[in-house]
């Protein structure tokens, strides 16, 4: 497998220096790890000084880092580095990877009542329930349910073990039992979405779940009923969003933070890992809560006065008030 | 798809005011967004101006808001509109969804020393293994493991992708290795038992794992080895319970909260979303453990000074010391 | 299903005190629930009193409790009771289960450019991917996928649900879109590592994922792309592992913790359940970071404090100085 730097640049453009076009490329690979037959990338200028440690038959670098990649060696001279190493990477996926066939498995359970683009792919032992609908150019990787009338858009890739359409979580109390709420609704997921392994997106109660074009979910994400998940929205590995909440485009979520039901993220909130979301947030930004991990002994005795925080303050305030009536006495 | 009124008061009871039997109803629908030809409901006092407001062609209404929902238009009266509207639903359900047929997928593998009543349903590609029962009226989804021995009850509804009877995570350390020991118990599931998707409860050690009747447990839930679970438990997603917890019945857990191992919930525990309890809870009531989520900026202070509360806590005691002292000087 | 105490300590060792080898045993039980025909064991000296209650035909001590024990009945003394019990269930196991059998299940999907062990089982409705290597004496239980050039050592257990090679999270953001990077890497597990139900493995971006010997996963962990996991390091139910983490060997990471990205953790850190790794940790030792557990209304309390915790800190600090100048005035 390989392939040479004048595939490369014809393919994606940007500048090459210092090799020709028929330099051969073995791998693509990070700065530090990088050897003679490797093309690499410096997408953080902070990384500068491992550039010029690197070993790269090649780097991938945007115009302000030229000269000092010329003085390394062979570079590639492109806008944005990073997304130039993307956009390597699928070319490098291209060239030699197996293509991915259209059609579906023969060990895949269809429903006759679905629609399956001809272009979409449905791995081995995937389900497609009756009514649901697959879109061009989508890849069902193997083990995915769609459940009845969920729609996938184009160019989706959903990986294994992904679960569209479970019944969202809705009981109603009588008598200290849970009677069933039947949902009623689907999952509508837009265009070019990429749903991670052993992610679950709920069927809505009585409207649909819906995922717009371009979000990315990790693995072992939770999306609940009737929940709203804006354009362009990543989320990380295990991330739970409750029923109902409405999340803008353009938001991040960070691995293992749980959003409760009914919220509204307004656009651009980027929320911390492990953070638990409370409250609507309606301005963009960075927003965190978690418990700052330390040595469990020092975490012992910081978590215990936690509980007394509260009347710590009244304490605070307490001695505040005395200090305030010493001083005017000793001013009198 | 559709339904008249006197289709559903004839079915659930309640009393129809200001609209006929035949008035046909074509959705069920949240009260804001409920157009003409809908049903909706108001479970909650706090919406009546919403109920003033809706579109519905009918609501469902406690009989202490007869007379506000009747200046608007038509309503159903009944006891509890929620459990009302759940029933309507079930109602919607049963007459517009293809009947869910009983019996075993031909893409299933059930291994011939399994029981299946002839009322269940086994989907496409799931897996119950040797000595497993599926009670009468239950319900297996796609892609469904149940493990050797485990027994599901009656009425019950697992989701695609739950896995039951799992090893559970047991290991003797030894020299600095993990020795494995074998999980010899089965899980034992309830009657009218729902498990969400992706959902994963482990076998036991030596005894089983027990899910009481009733219970309901949301999407990518972790119970560990020899959980004991109540009647009526609901938890939400991305809960974990770790091996041996005892959680009494009607306790509920909220979503992407951790109940470590070992430890005892009374009945009527509730436990808030992503609370970690670290100790047994012997009183009915409320229980939260979270930090507060706030502006990054605002979090990063507050979370560095949190390491050093304890030492925080001894400055007060010393300035409470001294002021005391100081103050008896000056009442000297 | 029965075993003579002969067949144990023959198989085992230990020494068999009051009791004769044909002594037959009708399971293993823990030491409260154990009746007469029964074998338990003491494994924390702790629980001496549940051994003297105890109605276990036989109980497995240490040399220590020799006296103790035999002043109540039977037992096999052994250096590690722990250890010595965890041998007996796979003893017990292995002359009463099912053997299982190598060989790849009928419905299991098979690229026949997979390598499959002749003595490895693939369970039903399994897909091993074109390059996937599976090794001796492992076993895959239903539904799991090993994805394409993964590779899985030897005696290895993958629970259902499990997913090996699905896609790391890796994009480039270009113009409030998200470019994919292709994953190139593959997963690559050692020897003896057993992984939980519905865990997810992320194939490596350049390089691979590597899961080192003797590691043992629960149910429903999520690994991110490029980490490593050293040597007999064990993480429990609903942990998630952010890209390139490297985790030292014989670490211990509690359920529901979350590493984030690029961490380093040294050997034996042992993390509590349900904290959040926020930096690296280069030295051994018990680290913890949750929000204590409380009744909600004094959690509500403090929380709201919480957010007011440095400003607290500044409070204190101006109160130190006023006392200070005062006490110095008094001084004067």
């Amino acid at each position: 497998m390989s392939l040479f730097l004048g595939q490369i640049v014809g393919a994606l453009g940007g500048t090459l220096e210092l090799a020709g076009s028929d330099t051969e490329i073995l791998r693509i690979a990070p700065l530090d790890s990088a050897g003679p037959g490797d093309l690499s990338f410096l997408s953080n200028p902070r990384y500068q000084q491992q550039l010029a440690a690197s070993k790269a038959a090649c780097v991938i670098v945007a115009p302000a880092m030229r000269e000092a990649a010329m003085q390394r060696g062979a570079c590639i001279v492109a806008d944005n580095p990073y997304v130039y190493f993307a956009r390597a990477t699928q070319l490098w996926k291209r060239l030699h990877a197996r293509a991915v066939a259209a059609g579906v498995h023969p060990s895949a359970v269809v429903d006759p009542e679905a629609v399956v683009d001809p272009t979409a792919y449905v791995g081995p032992l995937c389900v497609v329930e009756r009514g649901a609908r697959i879109g061009a150019g989508t890849q069902l990787k193997s083990r995915v349910t769609v459940g009845e009338d969920c729609i996938v858009g184009a160019r989706c890739i959903l990986h294994s073990g992904v679960v569209l359409g479970s019944d969202g979580f809705g009981f109603a109390p009588e008598g200290g039992a849970w009677v069933k709420i039947e949902q009623l609704g689907a999952v509508r997921i837009g265009d070019d979405v990429e749903i991670g392994a052993n992610t679950c997106i709920d069927r809505g109660a009585l409207d649909d779940t819906v995922i717009e074009d371009g979000v990315k979910l990790d693995n072992l994400v939770q999306i609940g009923h009737n929940v709203h998940v804006g354009r362009h929205v990543a989320m990380a590995g295990c991330v739970g969003v409750a029923g109902s909440a409405q999340i803008g485009a353009h938001c991040t979520v960070g691995g293992g933070a749980i959003v409760l039901g009914h919220l509204q993220l307004a656009e651009n909130v980027h929320i911390s890992a492990a953070t638990v979301v409370t409250r609507s947030l309606n301005k963009p930004g960075v927003y965190t809560g978690m418990f700052p991990v330390d040595e469990n002994t020092k975490w012992e005795k910081n978590a215990a006065t936690l509980k007394q925080l509260h009347s710590l303050r009244e304490r605070i305030k307490a001695l505040e008030q005395q200090q305030q009536q010493g001083s005017k006495i000793g001013t009198q």
